[in-house]
């Protein structure tokens, strides 16, 4: 079985607890677009990438979107399962950004081994301070950088995940990323254009310049 | 020994644990305006709040705060200790707004325990997803709600905990709550005034009507 190299504290568990694991996991495999988790109301339990990528957002009642962070091949996500924390007070929604393979522990099923195993419990305690400091810094973005700063910060980033300057996103699609909306993004764009940064055509951002990006980013 | 009342897993610990923690607990008094915690310099340890208040707060490169949320009467502080846990890689701030009584649990027994005792490990979990949440109520709070909302629940909010409509706080540390600056507060809270909801004189903001202000929160 392959899950054992990619769950970090495999080893950590006693016999009874592999074996409650191996017998109740799942493995799925969804499409580019699938919401797979959507606030409380499903719990679907704690997903390990094997191949992909997450995007886990918040959601406000009219529709608007900010990126919280990504999971990529290897992470683990815990508020997909986040009924197993009664503290957890929030809620999040987790898409597939590409096809992914995934495993997925039920809730129950590893909230009954977190209860009894100072291991796995304190690997949780990890797993969540993970994306806690994901979202302090988040909030350290929002609060003191300028948009100017963020939007270089998210193209920086892209071309970084999908290894490729010329970068199929919509301005409609980072303005969700960043809870903006498209016209102010669309505005800075041009500005970035107009500055030698970037190139814009439908439904394309060319990155020409990304060392004077890293310079804006870091101003 | 009061402490016992206020730790509230205190029966899920071992003989050798109680032991160990009131061997090691040092009880503090801090005056008013004392910076208990900052940032990752020092790890104060686990704090439990015996009487007073606390207030968490982001301090960035050129002095800007957000409170990120406050602690009570028998609240636990999880942060001063952050670095028990190595994945929270963020700094925050802690300083006394009252003058409060404090317990403190050295951060390395606090571990030590932690490491090997499920519950305490899962209570750990708790209180910080407790802090979690607080910080992801905040987020939607500067994501989607405009800042005349967002004064208006930091007014209501003072009110109850200060138990009085005559506020004594100046423009300037309603900004370093919120994140904001003074000029701003300043021409939102004349705005309050010329609109009825609560009168302004020096170093003081009187609440006359918080019905309204209720309403406006949550419109």
């Amino acid at each position: 079985m392959d899950f054992e190299n990619y769950f970090p504290i495999w080893n950590k568990l006693t016999a009874t607890q592999k074996n409650l694991i191996s017998d109740s996991l799942i493995t799925q495999h969804v499409k580019k677009g699938t919401i797979i988790h959507n606030g409380n109301l499903d719990c679907t339990g704690l997903l390990l990438v094997k191949s992909g990528q997450l995007r886990t957002y918040l959601l406000s009642d009219e529709g608007r979107e900010i990126t919280l962070y990504r999971l990529f091949d290897m992470d683990m996500c815990l508020l997909s399962a986040s009924c197993i924390i009664q503290s957890i007070q929030f809620e999040v929604t987790i898409e597939a950004e590409k096809d992914t393979d995934l495993w997925i522990i039920p809730a129950e099923i590893y909230k009954s081994i977190m209860q009894e195993s100072a291991p796995v419990a304190n690997y949780t305690n990890e797993l969540m301070a993970t994306r806690f400091s994901d979202v302090m810094w988040l909030i350290e973005q929002i609060m003191w950088k300028s948009l100017d700063k963020r939007v270089a910060s998210f193209l920086l980033e892209e071309t970084s995940i999908e290894r490729t300057n010329e970068l199929k996103i919509t301005h409609e699609t980072i303005a969700s990323h960043l809870g903006s909306h498209r016209e102010v993004i669309t505005r800075m764009l041009r500005y970035f254009q107009s500055e030698g940064l970037v190139k814009l055509s439908r439904g394309k951002i060319t990155i020409l310049d990304s060392k004077n990006l890293e310079i804006l980013r870091k101003s």
